[in-house]
């Protein structure tokens, strides 16, 4: 996501750790402690500008949400609304979403959400793509047995290379959808990125995967 | 498929043993007899009038193919095409594609394919889908281990519904079309139905789907 750049971004985060969790490797294995509770903790990998977790979070208050971005501007715009409307079930995360396990221990993520993420569409470029089967495995350590990955984009390519790289990893699709905005879905919470390309005719894809147990 | 019917069908199709056969139960763990050679055996369930598989045939000569297709009718339609042009590799089976065991022992196909199957939307219909568990329980058993199902539709609803159906029977996706005319897949054959249809601008969706080996 391209955005301009906020010279007082950095700060902005700085001021505000009880939202954006300044040293998250402290809390690896310990995130139920700082929500002070039981709740199912479900994360977004590139939150953007965080319209999709800040709806998520106000949607469902019996589920804790991490949103994760890795750049500096981009958090600070997610901040701005959490800081209009402070939800208790929510905090962000100004990390790269490839070394998730510092910030996780096994099994304490319930659900990963990828949205509109990059899809670095030249072949050689393909270990980037965060359907890849390393980034797979990252997200099965963190997530509990049977966890799932709910993926949504508008981009024709990254969706058929994913779902043949969630079945390849031993993925089950639970549900596809190939025109998300014309179907029977309804609790669809949409990114700023959707609102924008699905209003031009664009359609919107949508897979629900999950991990078979590792433990059988 | 709905055709004309022609009254003198079956005579038609009787006619012919060379090319439709009349008792196929009789080659049952045979087929490989029949053709005369060691080749590779692949079979289209509902081919329809025939366009894809004389067309595959012809263009696969190291490759042999059963067309199967239970309305007379349009049997007679594909007897007309290979009568034109006959084909070594290819047979006809007037018989119904639920009960392929009948025909095929275990493990004597290497290859199926679907084609515009009927898509059944209703979801009490579920069970008549040739992607529904029970027929793809039956193609894994006359398959090869890790045998493959082609399957190519129009039917958006068919196509979400099958890439969830063969993954949660355990199969793997090998890779997925989300539109194979605008697509780099070179060696498509279209059937009739598929000339039609993407003539007028639908898409049309493939997947090549795999068995995971049984025996493992």
């Amino acid at each position: 996501m391209r955005v301009r750049n906020r010279p007082n971004a950095a700060e902005m985060l700085a001021a505000h750790p009880e939202i954006v969790i300044s040293e998250p490797t402290k809390w690896r294995g310990k995130w139920k402690e700082l929500f002070g509770n039981d709740q199912p903790i479900h994360i977004e990998i590139g939150m953007g500008k965080g319209q999709f977790i800040t709806g998520m979070a106000k949607a469902h208050p019996e589920i804790n949400y991490i949103g994760i971005e890795m750049q500096v501007s981009v958090v600070s715009i997610a901040l701005d609304k959490v800081l209009e409307e402070p939800l208790p079930n929510l905090r962000l995360l100004h990390v790269d979403g490839s070394a998730l396990t510092e910030y996780f221990s096994e099994n304490e993520i319930d659900q990963i959400y990828l949205n509109f993420s990059d899809p670095w569409p030249k072949k050689r470029h393909e270990k980037r793509r965060l359907t890849y089967r390393t980034f797979l495995a990252v997200d099965e350590e963190i997530l509990k047995p049977n966890g799932e990955i709910h993926f949504k984009t508008d981009n024709q390519g990254l969706f058929e290379y994913s779902l043949a790289s969630f079945s390849q990893y031993g993925m089950r699709l639970k549900k596809v959808w190939l025109d998300l905005h014309q179907s029977d879905f309804e609790d669809n919470i949409m990114t700023e990125y959707e609102e924008k390309f699905s209003s031009r005719g664009q359609r919107i894809y949508r897979v629900e995967a999950q991990f078979v147990d590792k433990n059988k």
